[in-house]
């Protein structure tokens, strides 16, 4: 089986331009096949604020509407992607930048109204890779941003780390697979005032452990149940860090193992 | 050879939800191997509007600056693409949406400065269908929108009549292909208040006569222009008219010869 690196970043590294040329530097020297998925960054609020488009809330969470939905669509899969999509080609890094309505990638259907309509956010539901193997197998690399579809016309907002993990699982078939979770940290904290307390491997067990002692708690919850999905299926290493684990600048990262 | 479509369709359908809807279904059922492009429509000019920014004009001329080329890229990249790959999907017509970024397929430079600085408009320099291929012998269709890059990183705003003939001399090596430029009239017409006069075939002696006489003239110049182009350089077949022509539901159209 051949290997496949599966990287995320996130709006710490999208929304500063000299830290994206950066690492679009490095990710196009590294070896292997690859495919990157970003998340959004701060630029559809900007755009939203700019249009005088509210973002609606309820109870502190954010609510897709047709309005946002459009900017998330515009933001996402046209201005940041393909501006990551010319970055990677300048440095000869052959790449197609994707949402999942492209080739039908990434299936999913409108989160359920329980307490809150989150509107126009879609939970995933299948992925196909078909068509990102045609891709991969020939060195290209896929690029993908937030976006998914129902495959009845309708786009949602999907969260990116969600995504990455289902790629992950759904590439994992057919290729040994390791995905890392690029973030602004160098790893899960057991201080998170404190850069130098990484933790170097959670399992489930510690991981159960590190919840109850609320080491783990808010946004890292989400992001390590995410890194768990993935590693319980056929995923064969997944890390959480600073873009520079990728490339050996690093020894400080969080290894997630089953 | 293998048989491949390459059809244009521009601002007359894509600003009509309905019409492009149409369309996207009947697209969809067309048999044999296919690529879409897609010019913008007047959303850009909406979506620059709403915020606030002016479109410069020199002598009548559009310039693209960095707001504009940014608008550009979320309209027809994000927004259009998008929502016509979407589409697609949900009438099983399997396809993933391209710049000419994505896979390097089209290369361009900036026009050059002559009295007019047109700020990022690209003229096509060079396609590359490798990646094309993958996909469409495969039987997924690639949908562009009229951006391109230069591969150092900068996207441009390119004509989307350009892009389609093109692409299709670029396929013309591989393919057997044939060019349909979609617009709103039923083809050339010798007379544009009478949609009865469509003038069924033209080739390089009748049309150098038809420039003569002023019976095409404007905007149908640089759009002949680029049909000849395409039909001296091994596409097979180059259509004008609506794109009835293409389901067998009018047998109103212009054929180009040489």
């Amino acid at each position: 089986m051949k290997t496949l690196k599966i990287i995320k970043i996130g709006g710490n590294i999208i929304d500063n331009e000299k830290l994206l040329a950066d690492f679009l530097i490095k990710f196009s020297r590294l070896e292997g096949l690859k495919v990157l998925v970003h998340g959004g960054g701060k630029l559809a609020s900007k755009l939203a604020n700019k249009m005088g488009i509210d973002v609606k809330m309820i109870n502190g969470r954010r609510i897709t509407n047709t309005e946002t939905l459009d900017i998330a669509t515009m933001v996402y899969a046209g201005k940041v992607n393909k501006s990551i999509v010319a970055q990677l080609q300048a440095n000869n890094c052959n790449s197609v930048g994707f949402s999942g309505a492209d080739g039908n990638t990434i299936v999913s259907e409108k989160r359920p109204v329980n307490d809150i309509d989150f509107g126009f956010v879609g939970d995933v539901k299948k992925v196909n890779t078909e068509v990102l193997q045609l891709l991969v197998n020939n060195n290209v690399t896929p690029v993908f941003c937030a976006l998914t579809h129902d495959k009845k016309g309708q786009l949602f907002n999907t969260n990116a780390d969600t995504i990455v993990s289902e790629l992950a699982i759904g590439f994992a078939k057919y290729f040994e697979v390791s995905l890392y979770y690029c973030f602004e940290k160098y790893g899960v904290l057991k201080d998170v005032n404190d850069d130098n307390s990484v933790i170097e491997n959670i399992n489930s067990n510690t991981y159960k452990r590190l919840i109850e002692d609320k080491i783990i708690a808010d946004g890292m919850l989400p992001k390590l149940n995410n890194c768990f999905h993935a590693i319980e299926n056929q995923v064969n290493k997944v890390c959480i860090g600073k873009p520079e684990m990728l490339f050996q600048t690093s020894s400080k990262y969080t290894t997630i193992e089953k």
